[in-house]
This record gives C-alpha cells, sequence and structure tokens, in this order.
C-alpha cells in the first residue's frame, strides 16, 4: 500500500490499528479450513462502527478486496483473505448495544463473542439458544454471516431463526438498514435474510438485532450406550417419528467416543460402537414425560445402557466431552478435515453405511459425530496433507461423500458455509441458473467485487 | 396482444387458459387494498409448472410485465397488475407434491390453499402454524411472497420461519433453486430468505418447501374483559414480561366488539372498553401452568371478568369471531382502510393512545383489533373513499399513524407487505441506501423490470 493510502486509513482508525507486518499479515492468513494461506496486504481494526463505514468506503474507492474477519473460526475459508488485500477485524466492535426484557430482542456490535453474549442473556433470565462448536471465541457477525448452527439446531433453529435486523454498509460506506425490532416486520425487501448465510460477500454487517426467548424450565440429559450403529441410527428417526424434538440428539461413533474419552476423561464406555447423547427440556412435565418416551424408544430399538444424568455437573460432563470432539480428534493426525454433508434426518442410518463405505474404499480413517437430530452428520477425515497420495484419496472420498448427501436428498454444507472450499461443487446441488442468479446480485451491489472475492460464488 | 403472441401463449396453457375478455380483466384488476383497479391486457392460467415457466420467458421475451396472483387478498396492492400488462394465476397449480412426515417439511405449488395445507397436515398427526387472516382462501405461494403473518405470530413465528427452500423461475425462465429438505442448510446465498416477503418482484415460485411441526398435546383459551383500553394493553406486556409466550394474544377495542358481535353473535361483551383472547398451548401441565399464571396476571392487571373455554366448540366460537373482524367492520362502511403499523409489544399501550388521539383529531371512526402479543395492531378505518373532504383526513390520519409507529421503534407494516400502497413510506423506516440497495438486487435478475413492477421499491 502506498504512504498515502496508510495515512488515511490511519486516520480513520489510528496508526495503531493499521498493520503490514509480518507477523499480522501471517497471523490472518488462515482460518480452520484445510487450506493453502493466503497473505493479506494490511490488516484494519476499525474501533467503532463509524470508522468502519469509512473504510469500507476508502477500501472500495481504491479497488482493495475486503475480508472481514470476526475470529477466524471459519471451516470453509470464508475467511481467507484475497492475496494483498485488506483483512478488517471485528474483535473492537464488542459492544452489547441493548438487551431488551420486555420485547425480547438484543441490539449488537459484529464483534461480541457468541459465548459471552448468551451468558449476559441468561443472566437477564432470558436465552439465546444459537450454539455454535466454536462458541467460546466466535463471533456474533461471524455466526450471521455463515448462519451458524449447534447443537440445539433441530429443536430451537440456527441463528437466521434469531436475526431480526441487520444494519449493514453497502460499499460505499451507506449504511442500509433491514429488518426490524418487532416480532413482524415485511418492510421492503428481506435484506436481513439475504445477508445472513452472505459470507461477507455482500455487505459489511454495522449492527445485529437478535431475538431472545424465555428459557426452558427444565431440562434432562442422557446417554444411551448402542453395539451397533445401525441401531443408534435408526433410534435417531424413531425418536423423531414419535414427535418429539429433543433440544439435542448427538450421535458419536467408536472411534469418535474412544479418541474423546482418551482427551476428556468424561466416563464414556470406549466399548460402544455408538452413543446417543440426548437432552429434552421444556416445561417440566413436558421433560418428565419426553424422557420417559426417548428412554423406552432407546430400549425398543436395542441401547444396551441408558445413563440419565443425575445434576446439572454430570450433564455438564457429558456435554464437554461432545463439544471436546473436534478438538480430540485434531489430535490424532497432523490434518483433520471436519466435513459437513447434511441429509433429511431419516436418511442417517443410509449416511452412516455410506461413510463406512467411503472409509473402507479410500482406506481413510473416519471419526463421525454430529447433530443427528437433525440430519448434520461431521465425518472428520484424520489424515496428513503432507502425504500426496493419502491426500488424493482423502480428496476422492469428500466428493463422494458430497455425491451420497445429494443423492439422499441432502445438502453440501449444513452449518460450515461453502466459503472457497465448497464453491465448486455448489453448481452440483443447485442449478446453472441459481449460480448466474446469485452472481448478477452479487455483481450488482459490488461492482468492483471487492467483497470477499471468491468465496460462495467463485469470480 | 397482437394474434402471433397470443397463440405462441395458447401453445403453452391451451386456448381457454389465455384469457382477454372484459369481464376476466376487469376481475384480475384490482385486489384487498383500497386502491384504485388497474386493466391487465390479458390474464394467463397454467396448468403445469413447467407451462409456467416457459409463460415466464415468453412474457421477457416481448417485455409484459407479469403480476403472479394467487388468490387476490392482498392488502397493499401487491397483486394490482401493470397497466394492459399480463397476469398469471396460480390457482391450477394446487398440488400438495409431498407430506414427509419422517422428515416433517412438505413439498407444495404455489397455488395451495393455506387452509387445505394446514388440514392435509393436521390428518397426518402435524402442524403448520402460519395462519393469516385470509386463511380460508389465501394460496402458500401468496403467503411466502407476502411473509404472510396470522394470529400465532407470537410464539409459532410468521410464514417466513416455515419456509425451507423455494424454488423459482428467473425472468429467462430457468429455474433457480434455494434451500433443502433438510433442517440445516448453508448451500450458497440464502435465496429462500430472499424470494419471502419479495412480493413478486425478483422471481416466480415454481415450487415451496415447508416445516412442519409436531403439534401441541393441548391447548387452552380464554377471554379477559376489560372496563377499561389501558388496563387491557398494559397486560399484553405484563404477560410477556412473565416470561409466558401464549399461542395467540389478541385485542379487541369496544367498537369492533359491538360490530363483531352484531356480525357473529358470539356472545362477546358488547359493554367491555376492550377484550384480550388468549390462548396457552404446549403440554398438558405447561398448558395448566400458564392459563393459571395469565389468569392470574389478568386479574392484577383490572379484567372484570375472566371466561376460560369450557370445550373446544367454546373455543372455537371465539376464534372464529375474532377471525371474522374484518368482514364485521368491512360491513359498517362503503370503504374499509385495514393499517398494519407494528411496534415492539411492550409499546402497545403508547399506540393505542396515540390512536385514540388520531381518531379525535382527524374526525374518523377507528376500530382497532389485532395481533397484540406481538405488537401487530390493525387498526381500522371506516370510510368513503367517494367523499373527498374525509378521505383527505384518512390519508393524513394514515401518515401520522405511520409516524407514530416508527417512533415508538415500530415498522410501517407487520404483515400486509409494502406493494403500492407503503412504497412512498419505505424510505422513511429505512434510508437512501436502502431503497438503492434493493433497485440494484432487483435491475441485476430482472433487467427489463417486468417482475411486478412498482411494487415494494417503486419504479
Amino acid at each position: 500500500m502506498n504512504d498515502a493510502l496508510k495515512k488515511e486509513f490511519e486516520a480513520l482508525v489510528g496508526k495503531d490499528n493499521v498493520m503490514e507486518g509480518e507477523s499480522d499479515r501471517f497471523s490472518y492468513a488462515y482460518d480452520a479450513a484445510v487450506l493453502e494461506p493466503v497473505l493479506p496486504g494490511v490488516v484494519i481494526r476499525p474501533e467503532t462502527r463509524e470508522a468502519l463505514g469509512r473504510v469500507v468506503k476508502l477500501c472500495n474507492d481504491n479497488g482493495l478486496p475486503i475480508t472481514v474477519r470476526g475470529s477466524g473460526t471459519n471451516l470453509s475459508g470464508g475467511t481467507i483473505p484475497k492475496q494483498g488485500g485488506v483483512v478488517i477485524l471485528t474483535n473492537a466492535l464488542n459492544r452489547i448495544l441493548e438487551i431488551n426484557e420486555a420485547d425480547l430482542y438484543a441490539v449488537v456490535e459484529p464483534g461480541v463473542i457468541t459465548a459471552k453474549f448468551a451468558a449476559e442473556v441468561a443472566a437477564r433470565g432470558l436465552f439465546y439458544p444459537p450454539d455454535p462448536g466454536s462458541q467460546a471465541v466466535s463471533t456474533l457477525g461471524g455466526n450471521v454471516a455463515e448462519n451458524a448452527g449447534g447443537l440445539r439446531g433441530l429443536k430451537y433453529g440456527v441463528t437466521k431463526d434469531y436475526v431480526m435486523g441487520v444494519d449493514f454498509f453497502d460499499v460505499d460506506g451507506e449504511l442500509v438498514k433491514s429488518g426490524s425490532r418487532t416480532v413482524k416486520c415485511v418492510s421492503g425487501l428481506n435484506l436481513t435474510g439475504l445477508m445472513v448465510a452472505s459470507e461477507g460477500t455482500l455487505g459489511v454487517f454495522e449492527k445485529i438485532t437478535l431475538k431472545l426467548v424465555p428459557p426452558p424450565l427444565a431440562a434432562k440429559a442422557m446417554m444411551a450406550v448402542f453395539d451397533d450403529m445401525s441401531k443408534a441410527s435408526e433410534t435417531v428417526a424413531a425418536i423423531i417419528a414419535a414427535k418429539i424434538v429433543p433440544a439435542t440428539l448427538e450421535l458419536m461413533d467408536n472411534f469418535t467416543i474412544r479418541t474423546v474419552e482418551d482427551f476428556a476423561k468424561a466416563g464414556l464406555p470406549v466399548d460402544a460402537k455408538a452413543l446417543l447423547l440426548i437432552e429434552v427440556d421444556g416445561h417440566p412435565g413436558q421433560v418428565a414425560d419426553e424422557a420417559e418416551k426417548v428412554e423406552a424408544i432407546c430400549r425398543r430399538q436395542g441401547a444396551v445402557r441408558i445413563q440419565v444424568a443425575k445434576d446439572a455437573e454430570e450433564r455438564n460432563k457429558v456435554w464437554e466431552a461432545r463439544r471436546a470432539a473436534l478438538s480430540a480428534l485434531a489430535r490424532v493426525s497432523p490434518t483433520t478435515v471436519l466435513e459437513d454433508a447434511t441429509v433429511p434426518r431419516s436418511k442417517i442410518p443410509a449416511m452412516m453405511h455410506a461413510l463406512d463405505s467411503v472409509a473402507a474404499k479410500y482406506k481413510l480413517t473416519i471419526g463421525t459425530f454430529g447433530h443427528a437430530g437433525d440430519g448434520n452428520l461431521h465425518p472428520t477425515i484424520l489424515t496428513d496433507r503432507r502425504n500426496a497420495e493419502e491426500w488424493k484419496r482423502v480428496e476422492e472420498a469428500i466428493d463422494e461423500i458430497f455425491d451420497v448427501a445429494l443423492s439422499l436428498g441432502g445438502t453440501l454444507s449444513g452449518e460450515h458455509g461453502i466459503g472457497l472450499a465448497k464453491s465448486k461443487y455448489l453448481e452440483k446441488e443447485t442449478s446453472r441458473a441459481t449460480i448466474l442468479f446469485s452472481r448478477h446480485l452479487k455483481k450488482a451491489v459490488d461492482p468492483k467485487g471487492i467483497l470477499n472475492p471468491g468465496k460462495i460464488i467463485g469470480e
């Protein structure tokens, strides 16, 4: 960047917040996806929303590509910058602007940490349900940009279901307003809907209005142990067929169980072929009824043991173990590829069989866990990217996993986004017309193509 | 239309389905908004989805404006055609393509009647919650295009919350696919989100995938009678503050009560200054608890009488009376203007006071009822459009109602859309940049401007 332009950025955000040093550029060259790092030219950290808007305008005026970055937990390359482009950090825009208890909403800046927000909301006696695996470090802006999911998706929905409004800067730094603090709003095109999951390609979030709900009055968690994966995955479908929607309904295969137990020492049964971790919540009467029914279904489907958490501590221990799954698997090998193919939940048994076949066919280690209750599995391939021959098999296996998911009526990505990693597959799930329609939209609001170029729909 | 083009349309949909007669054109010149009728040039009724796509392409090729029409219950002029343009009827595209009980979704053509669909779903032991007032005749395609609300919005959300996917024709008649049959899906831009509430301005729906849920196990309805409107509207806020979210929480003022009773003979208390109609649902234990709490809150807030529905019949009678509100009010005067200004629910008392002042200031009769639980009121002005002097006061009153709603943090439209009627007000709620951003999107996917021109963002 030339000195004059650098001075302009410094005037907007302060000298310390314009970072061109090699270590800064390296720090923001990658995210949690298994993709090559790309070095940005400069890293900029606005401390006010007003400065954010001006930075966006200055970038556009100078044709500089922008990648906005929260905590970089993205799993599809959505926060990998353009070579020589600008990374805008949102971590200084971390204010909770309002928590409105009477009207059940909150207004936040994009850099607020998800778990911190959920805790603040809980302290007011309310509930923000979306709980992506990365919630301890992820930002709400990132969650909205990716439409992050989590463990509670099947009963409570995902981030999208809690976004009431988004104000965002267009490429000219002008503020576009959408949505409302009201429960119902149909004022204008649903730009809020469009911005959710847009991965930074259409605008830069200024502030976000989120829906809050009253918390459930009670909850009960249990672990069902199976000596056969098919029995476990068929139990998932049986629970939904009984018209019970648990708050969480998680599946772990034997490899994941052993790996997690080795890491987290939570007392998981390492001999089990599969585990279901189930939590029901709501009114105490409902919780009691549903827990009883779920237990009966698990037994009927052949669970060898069912363990109901006696108290909150025991319950938390199990959930912490589940949340540790990715970290535990990631310790095992140099490269961890966390996939996200998702199917209608009745197709979970078929998907699990297919994953077994893929692992055998390509001679790969695949640990599978995930949000079985909403059909969102995370087959995790443990590999070493430096091994070219093995990596080729990994890529072929991923292709086949996507093909199977689509043939079962599923989708390429349940909650991790398309980013750079899956962009080339998108047409297979949708159509040529879908890609072109999306590109027309993008081009219309970002004629110079500066907003997170290459993500979702290519360049 | 010239003969050659007419023959092309006839080849696509059949001779009987291309209607140019005066009575046909008059029949589709208006909708439920109080706006001047506009005569289309031709009315076309495709009987297959394939023909629908070809009609769209033929219109675009010939620069003919399209207005897609379900049942024409639109309240903001969204289905008023362009002078001389094409009205496409969806009433022959009325097939329910799939109801998937295992995976809790359904796939429908756009012309399926809302209540018919809800009944089919209920017959399978499932539940489709959105219940716009016009559900007995409205279509699902219209509901999605308008993001229709209804009585259950506060607990169950609106149409948007049940749309999992939309496949739609772009102006070239190519099929754009978005969303999925899976609970979670982040494959590509959220075009489904963008299409909801787009009022036919961006594409033509081919089929829609809708989310279903298990029905509540129990429900209890009650009517709380107040001798003072303030007490009733403050009770709404008190119920939400107690962290209870009823399935429905409806308000009626004295004028509406008397008018409805005169029409529906449901046994409503005609002396009451205000009524709250409240239904809680869910697990039987929850219903019992919440009903008890709601009753206690109503008493504490000064309800003079509370009547709990003894059985389903009594319950239905009250809800039918509430659903008759618009029809009842519409009988009173030649012109009925049903407004839709919406505020955060804690602002309902302030909004009710403001409506009183507006009625007094402009010497108008305003009956107010609506979905108080989600802040969505329907002040209904009874007037005669032929009375120019009075109509001027009506227009000034509407302007003032919008100003008040916005000043209370509300929105121009909760559930009736912007259409033609509120287009000129939209910038006041949002910003110039919002209008321009929206116009850029529209122009990008509809360069000739043939898709329902003039709606939402003007021309």
